[in-house]
């Protein structure tokens, strides 16, 4: 059976998250009723991030097995005119070897978490951004960001009910950009690894508000950090500000252009 | 009775406009139902550009005369309070003279639209953009375009319905920036004017689609602002990809930053 790999947008609004669950709306579910329209199922598709209800993406990628041989572009057609009006869409396609697994390949996620600062109701970005009704001082929060780079144990970071094996991860790298924007500004924190823990960048994100809000020292986060107890972190912050927006692997499947 | 100018943002998708219509949602008597809760009205808002339905603002200006006096800061507070959760927000207030006008003393309109160049449908910017489905060619845009810059009878690209006593407008730039995005890329127009016709950011949108798509030569844009006659314009591009961004005045009431 061929393996199609998919780059997906989709807004997490609606949904219950990536995953597949009885009787709630599942990005997974939305892409597998839309493969069913094509070729009989079921359907099992694998995704590179699992991610949270609410939580949006740009560059999710899923892999899926086929039994007919597809043009790319044509199977993205396709699927995206069964996929409308819901708001998920495929960007991408392209035929892999069976080696090619999307979670397990992944080499790198890159995240994207969006702060509104300003104190009026988020109104274009609505469902976009966390609106924290302040400014942010973005120097703090890169000094404390910058502990958590790295390796370490990140219980403190992560949900209580997170499934992973081990704690452990390495945090390539957390940057900061600063837009001005209608009636305020926007922070956006970028967050790369090869893999997260559960709600890791949400916590993430919360604890750096306190910091950019003044109210935790830079230094906080290093101690939280060391603490590995999840009491010590700060507050998770909501789904409607975060978006994974990359996969990385090697070789990158959508190189050679096979898109939509 | 002191006079408020106020800095709007909102989402046109919900509206049939700007401007108060019988039974029908307006961003005005949004904004003048939520006066009525501060002080008894009725209240009768003036804007800087009567925005058609489903356009979006983020920099609108309107004014309006109240009884009292209001700390700008709490008047913005109480005003978002009533506003809420409609998808409309006063970014700032300021207290003006009486002699400014929102509408009359403005120098200068500015409006973007966005056209998202990709084939599959948008999905965390729908109802923001225009998907034109394909790539631009912004350099053909842009000559096109450097023809309908300056002081002209732009009898073409009005609206039949349009009022406006004279079709001589001068526009004093239009200019494109090119932005990746999911799946493609996107292309802003961003066009400024003291004053615009009904549908003329619209129709130039929709004029300059084709040049972009290969359709229309440069030089046709022309030819049909020559011919001062609608029927030589290109389509009226849709709405959901216009914003009007910003209203210059001189003095800028907003300047001294008594802001939301």
């Amino acid at each position: 059976m061929p393996r199609y790999a998919f780059l997906i947008e989709y807004d997490g609004g609606p949904f219950s998250g990536w995953q597949r669950q009885e009787d709630r709306p599942s990005v997974q579910a939305a892409v597998e009723a839309a493969l069913g329209r094509l070729e009989p199922g079921p359907h099992g598709i694998a995704a590179a991030g699992r991610t949270d209800a609410g939580v949006h993406a740009t560059g999710q990628v899923a892999h899926a097995d086929l039994a007919r041989d597809w043009v790319p572009r044509r199977l993205v057609e396709a699927l995206n005119f069964h996929l409308r009006p819901a708001p998920v869409a495929i960007l991408a396609c392209a035929a892999v070897t069976e080696d090619f697994h999307a979670r397990f390949s992944a080499r790198t996620r890159a995240y994207t978490y969006r702060f509104l600062c300003r104190r009026p109701h988020a109104v274009l970005d609505r469902g976009r951004v966390w609106r924290v009704g302040r400014a942010l001082d973005i120097d703090a929060m890169r000094a404390a960001a910058a502990h958590l780079v790295g390796r370490h144990d990140f219980t403190t970071f992560r949900a209580s009910i997170c499934q992973a094996k081990s704690p452990v991860r390495t945090v390539d790298a957390i940057s900061f950009e600063e837009l001005p924007c209608p009636g305020g500004t926007e922070i956006r924190m970028n967050v790369q690894a090869r893999s997260f823990l559960h709600n890791q960048v949400r916590s993430f994100a919360g604890t750096l508000e306190r910091v950019g809000a003044g109210a935790w020292p830079p230094a906080r986060v290093a101690e939280a950090l060391a603490a590995r107890d999840r009491a010590a972190c700060g507050p998770v912050a909501p789904p409607e500000g975060l978006c994974l927006t990359a996969v990385g692997y090697d070789p990158d499947p959508f190189a050679a252009g096979a898109t939509g």
